[in-house]
């Protein structure tokens, strides 16, 4: 049987990020300020370095990744792709499934490859000290990391019922030399707002937000940062979809269909986002988002302008939303419980360039464990959304005989997620079709632009 | 800086597993049937396949490693050898410090290696069905992982304080298809017999063993897997050392000293038998097996022949002992928390091919700190005690200035271990120097031969 990994030397990590914003027809629609006009530099200054700005507004279409982010990159870059033969034999497929394993980072996904450049612009730009929000706890380990690599304090707002129900992603942060607080705190006036409201609230994403970007603002030495959504996120994780261009010229494959779980989409215009220029210079291939169907903004959202955040402190941002309130269900997912998705990425979509599906969670569970059975690795719940997708493409090419090649983003492994596997063996796991209600209450709570 | 990564093709995984039997000036010492015979290959049969039983019998120095097993290792070896520079930085020292990664695994440890040829000798033979016990949950987690690899059932005996306090271990092993009873189970003579005199019994391996051996014994569709001691489980470990001699070469260097954490003692012998062959043929090399202090079989026990398990169900093999009923302390490296050692290791030490060294708890959490911070990957709590010793080894070098080559196995990681880290954090874990007359009184309890 041929390799199962497609492995490239430590010198074919990439020199530069790719932007895509170089290479539009027409450019992106602008970023408005509360007042309504389009967001400036200064705007953006309170909470991050210049070196960010630039990239947040960028249209050059590469941008020189520094040496010492390369160096840390070498820990685990480039990722494997791997052909996955156990699995295709168990499906009975015809077409040949591969998937790139971001998961081999000290993190456990993707988020290392943006957090580390956030860390070294900030250390650059003279700052100390990092803050944060996380929900399932993957973007806060990452931050936690790449500060201890660049010498940041780094400070973790974690949502409260997370910060009860995954002590162990509390413990590697801790591990990694992060101060991790329950959100809503009392550090914070927002936190102090919030608990003088319901001193026994669980929190939210959208609170921890407020925190830190609130800390962040009041301190000199802080600047805040954020795990997707903004246009220098996707930038750096475009690294995953370059290094496996060169991986399937070393395979002498090409995707015809590529899959990667969306919340705020970074993982998957990490992946897409290269794949796209190939397209735009004429090669086929199918791009596809794939996000739950209880939290469906590309599949089921309105393309309105909105804010990143449910208190609406950020600019307000072209996008699928379900609006800044929208609170999603309980999936396990967690890192795909938000209520818009990255601006570059929705307009995209919008655009025709990228398509996008819905998947229900106890299919994508069921998918994760057949994959784990098959190539060994536990997948994250929101990994789980690819694996979905590939897996129905696949037994559609076992119907119609196509071998077709499918590609899918394994953007992190499940090691800190097990109890979500727990509850799906044990029948509690439940799916939530979102009603239309729901999604038209949404129009009423867009701001008016 | 030159590479971090020294990475061989799936081309270069060993073809064959290197047998130290076949490389000795004398033999080692015969294994004792409970009538002090030496143990005859039917002794065996009613719970391992002859191929199994053929291993841990053989002289021959090569032993064929079986296609289907190598394809299977594939799926994540040959595993990298790390140059650690940035614990080196951290340390100042002018010791090269390499690591092996054995944590890649699905699995998460070097357990894999031997559970995918005991399950797929299992399969040849016919048997359909595996029994194992399991403490910490690495091996039984990596026998669930190759029972499915191989399409057998497997039967985890899983001992029931780690059972109760490291559930998602038994949510991998239930992902993986395995069923896991908390032991002692009502399911076994041995079990029931146990629960009728404490049904409060928190368990211990020795039981689990017991347990996990009845059933095997009483099913002949059933065979019995163990992780570690006998001499086929470090056979197939030594694909570890081989691919270490390989990536040396790749990288132009050699080691001057070898550390890997040591309890039955697979995972040091995997990596140093190989290295002892090259040491046999006139390399200079040092080879130190690091043990926990509360546990310190090789360096303080006894030279005797004593039971492989608490009950006294196995043949007796001449190791260094505490003596089979000595019940460890409660330390996080569940791993090392054995009483012997594999008899093959401890007749190399009492040869002074092999030297030992003991180390206490709390300064090898301090170590896997460090490492953690530098190096990215969270090590098991096993692991920590080959970290410890290699950066003793290379703060030694920078008191006197040496520049050693230091090479240390990273047999696991922590991602299931978070709890430990915590208990370090929060001042709680204790260290256990353990009272000589615990070790004399042992002497009371070994077996007659």
């Amino acid at each position: 049987m041929s390799d199962y990994k497609i492995i490239l030397p430590e010198s074919e990590i990439p020199t530069h990020w790719y932007n895509i914003a170089a290479d539009l027809d027409e450019p992106f629609a602008a970023v408005l300020a509360p007042n309504g006009q389009p967001a400036t530099a200064d705007d953006l200054s309170a909470i991050f370095p210049d070196a960010l700005i630039e990239q947040e507004m960028s249209t050059e279409r590469w941008i020189e990744i520094p040496d010492p982010v390369r160096e840390v990159y070498k820990l685990w870059r480039p990722t494997p792709l791997f052909r996955a033969h156990r699995l295709e034999q168990r499906l009975g497929t015809p077409a040949k499934i591969y998937y790139k394993n971001e998961s081999s980072s000290a993190a456990g996904s993707h988020k290392p490859n943006s957090a580390l450049p956030q860390a070294y612009y900030n250390k650059q730009s003279g700052r100390t000290r990092l803050t944060t929000e996380t929900g399932a706890g993957q973007w806060g380990s990452s931050i936690a990391w790449a500060g201890q690599m660049f010498g940041l304090e780094v400070m973790v707002y974690m949502v409260k019922v997370s910060y009860d129900q995954k002590p162990f992603r509390r413990s590697m942060m801790h591990t990694w030399g992060a101060e991790v607080v329950a959100s809503p705190s009392d550090l914070t006036a927002a936190g102090r707002a919030q608990l003088a409201i319901n001193p026994d609230t669980s929190g939210s994403l959208g609170m921890a937000i407020s925190e830190a970007v609130e800390d962040a603002a009041s301190r000199a030495d802080s600047s805040y940062t954020l795990g997707s959504v903004l246009n220098h996120v996707l930038l750096h994780q475009t690294i995953i979809g370059q290094e496996a261009i060169k991986q399937f010229e070393l395979a002498g494959d090409y995707p015809d269909v590529i899959f990667a779980p969306c919340g705020g989409g970074s993982n998957f215009a990490g992946v897409a986002f290269p794949f796209l220029a190939d397209k735009a210079a004429g090669k086929s291939v199918e791009l596809v988002a794939v996000e739950p169907s209880s939290c469906p903004s590309l599949t089921r959202g309105h393309f309105a302008y909105d804010f990143g955040d449910t208190a609406g402190l950020t600019p307000m941002m072209l996008m699928y939303t379900l609006g800044h309130d929208f609170v999603p269900p309980g999936i396990h997912a967690g890192g795909l419980r938000y209520h818009g998705t990255a601006p570059q990425l929705a307009q995209l979509v919008e655009r025709d360039l990228i398509k996008a599906v819905a998947v229900d969670q106890i299919p994508t569970f069921e998918a994760g464990v057949i994959f784990a059975q098959t190539e060994g690795i536990i997948p994250a719940p929101e990994s789980n959304h690819a694996i979905r997708a590939a897996i129905d493409e696949a037994l559609r090419c076992k119907e119609s005989g196509e071998e077709k090649t499918i590609f899918f983003n394994l953007s992190g492994h499940g090691h800190f997620d097990m109890f979500s596997y727990d509850r799906y063996f044990s029948g509690e796991l439940e799916d939530y079709p979102l009603p239309q209600s729901a999604i038209d209450e949404a129009l009423e709570h867009l701001p008016k632009t």
